[in-house]
């Protein structure tokens, strides 16, 4: 079903729990109840009374009952002195009425069902309310399965000004099988957060000490962080790239030369003055790329100059979006900076693009099934929010259109989502929720390298000017880990997680072989621990399991007779007897090829 | 000989020096003039009189002539009147008389030589000055060889608020075979220099824009950095080390606990005022692993805890202060913090002087010649520099002494020289000039763990406190890409290379198999390159040198038909025709055992 349909469903469900809480709290004053991604609410003003989840049994039912009642929308156009009479004790809707009047638009009122409602003040026969429209043609019919949600506090139209509303949140589907796939998936979800699954399995803490948005990686979520760090450097040092390291300040003129700082001034980090100097943390790693081209003179024989970096960057985002390891206020972007002749763009684009698919097959993720590419365009009209050069904009967007269509990407176009200084590519990526996120961009750049001055020798000794292409490859370390952790659940591929085998012996007598079990993995590069707590063989199983430690090696007298080990996975699977060497090497291959279980 | 009849004798070359400067210039006024480092100075105020290193011949051969007549120093104590009276147009020495009287001080004139000698104001026969003494026997004798070094401005005492004066440079040895080893050494010193190295070779540079003290590492830096960084993670994870990453800054708060705030603050960047929170780049990262040990309960069962981190760090050092990547502005520790029990401090501490021996050999540094251990030690009667617990200071010096002693490190004592909180050993460690300075520490200490209150459980289920070693095993990573450089001369042992093989092919006809040369190997993770540029053999193995890659390969036609490559080495040695996976083997094995050409 199309989103637009299912957005008109789910506006009628909210017209429902509006008419059945009229029912049942005569003296409620209603507001607004619009769709939203995953369904709907409705912000009520109970006066005194307190609603909480333990009502929703009740609401339901009233709403099931009403329901019968609605077989369609009835549309009636108003006079704003008959709309103001209808809602004469309802403040917000007076508030509501006034503006659109003043607006000039006309006042319709929508009305379903023929139940004689008991509702002040109109007592009319079936729910009426103020509404711009946008309903299921047959509510009946089309709402298959709703269910309540939750409860909120919410300012009336979002201000602190105002008084604080009852915001009743729910859902519904066609189907009762919708309904329940997507509450299941919510429960799923809920179950992978990774700020529970980090504090579960120990990857990350935070601190009130160290301060809101900063967290401290434990030893585990360092290994994970290592692994995903060196997975992208020694890629991309493959392919060309040239791996450099800059300072994380530098002088505030840096950022006032690239724009940035009036810009984002609001997210970065305060000036610090000291001597005669003012520093301030980067919000961005663009401009230290470009004074390291500048360092020398550049020929056309050295293009493209593709310099990359594991990049410490300083934001500083409001304490309320602040959400575990997505949303931090310091973090490390795996970005590059590609300096490149024009001519040879697209193939630039089409390497990235490249590059961006090889890690998300690392990371388990289908291209057209689990991420998409958006072509997000500017617009020609807006000069203040783009920069005004219309064959440069054409050009750009060209060659980022030719780049999709040439390499088969699955992608759909966007208009007026581009960057101030040119088109973009955005990867777009599903969460464990399903929901469809911008993980990272493609940018092509023709305004930098004007700013910036940037130049190259071509054949004939004159100077050009060279096109940047800013990437991430896997975006930000920190996001791509809590999306990882998410996606496996805590329960990581073994290339990623922070021990990969833990040794189970038997009982004390099975020590000193298990030891030599233990040294023979580490010497292979496996990350691995012996588990000697007093306790039974059982506990320590389902203790890691509960670590989600892909392989346990149960070692008793048998195997150590043998120089085999008795494997078993996170998941309960016994893979019985196994020669040591040859579980080695299974391992092994697993860890190289970044395979998953 | 050893270092204080060394000092004396060039303390008395500083007389001498000034002797010769009276005779030639009789109005000038002369102040002070010790012995330092590696030879010694003499301040005057020259008036109008503009001396440079021009003058040195004429100088040197006046103290040449001098010196002949200088058999011994008489020491003459003399009243504040006289001595005002003889100095009584100089105001320099008439302050330090002042000043000496002040303090109770004895006035000493120091008399050499018994020629006839135009010196005003006192028309003595000899050179007498103002001294405290400190001279050798018979500097006639004693003084085998002197040279003049260079000239420089120097503001009288230091401050910016006085005079400045001229001051001469020079040293002096017992023969003249020492000195010139000595101006050899400097010479290659200067060769080394690793600012002028790091230009030439291309390994870092510096941006106006960007800011002073803060280095932009090149591709080919990077990778020198990034080899060292991998180095000590890896050997640090396999001694059991729990790596971690920690945030940059932090709360100011984090470090009023610690104490760092007061103390550190003149080399703390500002504090960063935002929201309601002030942050501050982070100095140090002990109190970041502090709070992380803080995140759970600890058992005995535990300890050691051994904290890693390949930590920034942010120190505003002066701008005057600052050299190369020497002395930067952001540093990177390789640090630790061992969370132990005081019984098992000595294994500790055992076990980190061994993994400082480890790195140290891979740097080709021998034990006892190119470094010793400095046992610095507090002073009890001190309660201002040092925390005062006797008997704690009694117990960590004595540990730190057995563990030394046991290990038979090549170590000396020094009082006085220890951190506020305790006692430490210094890696004592000679520069490319021979000179010692402390290169990195391993500190025992006992008030942190009192003050951010750390435990863990005991055998018997009681709170017991921790003792922390603060260690770092490789010290800064660009203070020791500083002294590799130097060390090396930039001719890196082949795994800290940037570019460890270029491929020379003789004619454009041998451009496919050098191609196929290259993915082989790169396939072996060796970093290769072809020089395909349009310039002779002999050309490129010149570029090649001078980059200072230690291996050539030159491809001809007959290279090609025998799959093999005729190696050449950076110092221009011909290894002759080599089967190409030889080869490899070779370069693999140098770069897994790390070993120098």
């Amino acid at each position: 079903m199309d989103k637009e349909k299912l957005n008109s469903i789910r506006h009628s469900c909210a017209h429902l729990l509006a008419a059945a809480v009229m029912e049942l709290w005569p003296d409620t004053k209603r507001t607004i109840g619009p769709a939203i991604g995953d369904g709907f609410y409705y912000d009520f003003d109970f006066g005194d009374q307190k609603i909480s989840e333990e009502d929703f049994p009740k609401i339901e039912a009233k709403m099931a009952e009403i329901l019968k009642t609605w077989a369609k929308f009835e549309k009636k156009e108003v006079s704003v002195e008959e709309a103001k009479q209808f809602y004469q004790d309802n403040p917000y809707k007076l508030e509501l009425i006034d503006e659109f009047s003043k607006e000039g638009q006309k006042i319709t009122f929508y009305k379903s069902g023929n139940y004689k409602q008991s509702l002040k003040p109109s007592q009319s026969s079936g729910f009426e309310d103020l509404c711009k429209g946008g309903h299921s043609e047959n509510p009946q019919k089309d709402i298959g399965a709703f269910k309540l949600l939750s409860v909120a506090g919410a300012y009336w139209r979002g201000s602190e000004k105002n008084k604080m509303l009852t915001r009743i949140y729910g859902t519904c589907f066609p189907t009762q099988t919708e309904l329940d796939e997507y509450l299941k998936l919510q429960e799923e979800a809920k179950k992978k957060d990774h700020r529970k699954l980090g504090k579960d399995l120990d990857l990350f803490v935070f601190s009130d000490v160290v301060g809101k948005g900063l967290p401290l990686l434990t030893e585990k979520g360092t290994t994970i962080r290592r692994e995903l760090e060196r997975m992208v450097v020694d890629e991309e040092l493959k392919r060309g790239y040239l791996h450099v390291i800059t300072p994380p300040l530098a002088k505030v003129d840096l950022y006032k030369i690239s724009g940035h700082y009036p810009y984002y001034k609001d997210t970065m980090y305060p000036v610090m003055k000291v001597d005669d100097e003012e520093l301030i943390l980067r919000p961005m790693t663009c401009p230290h790329h470009f004074m390291l081209y500048k360092s020398k003179q550049r020929s056309y024989k050295e293009l493209p100059i593709k310099y990359a970096e594991i990049s410490p960057q300083f934001r500083y985002e409001k304490s309320g979006e602040l959400t575990g390891l997505m949303r931090v206020r310091v973090f490390t972007l795996s970005d590059a900076h590609i300096f490149t002749r024009d001519t040879q763009a697209k193939q630039v684009i089409k390497d990235v693009l490249d590059l961006i698919d090889y890690f998300n097959k690392a990371f388990g993720l289908k291209k057209g099934k689990d991420y998409r590419y958006r072509l997000s365009l500017g617009e020609r009209s807006d000069e203040k929010k783009y920069y005004k050069d219309d064959e440069a904009w054409e050009k750009a967007e060209n060659i980022l259109r030719e780049v999709l269509v040439e390499s088969k990407a699955p992608f759909f176009e966007a208009k007026n989502e581009a960057a101030f200084y040119g088109p973009k590519i955005d990867i777009q990526l599903k969460n464990v929720s399903g929901k469809e996120e911008t993980a990272f961009t493609v940018q092509y750049d023709f305004v930098m390298p004007k700013r910036f001055d940037l130049k190259y020798i071509d054949e004939e000794g004159k100077e050009q000017q060279p096109v940047v292409i800013h990437r991430a490859s896997i975006g930000a370390l920190e996001r791509t880990m809590a999306f990882l952790i998410e996606k496996y659940g805590g329960a990581f591929p073994v290339w990623l997680s922070p021990i990969q085998v833990m040794i189970v012996p038997i009982s004390d007598q099975n020590l000193k072989y298990s030891q030599n079990v233990l040294e023979q993995l580490k010497d292979s590069n496996i990350r691995v621990q012996i588990d000697d707590k007093a306790e039974t063989m059982q506990a320590k199983i389902r203790n890691a399991q509960l670590q989600k430690i892909p392989y346990m090696l149960i070692i008793g007298k048998r195997e150590e007779s043998e120089n085999k080990v008795a494997v078993r996975t996170r998941e309960g699977k016994d893979l019985g007897a196994i020669d040591l060497n040859e579980f080695i090497q299974k391992v092994k291959s697993e860890i190289e090829s970044k395979s998953s279980l």
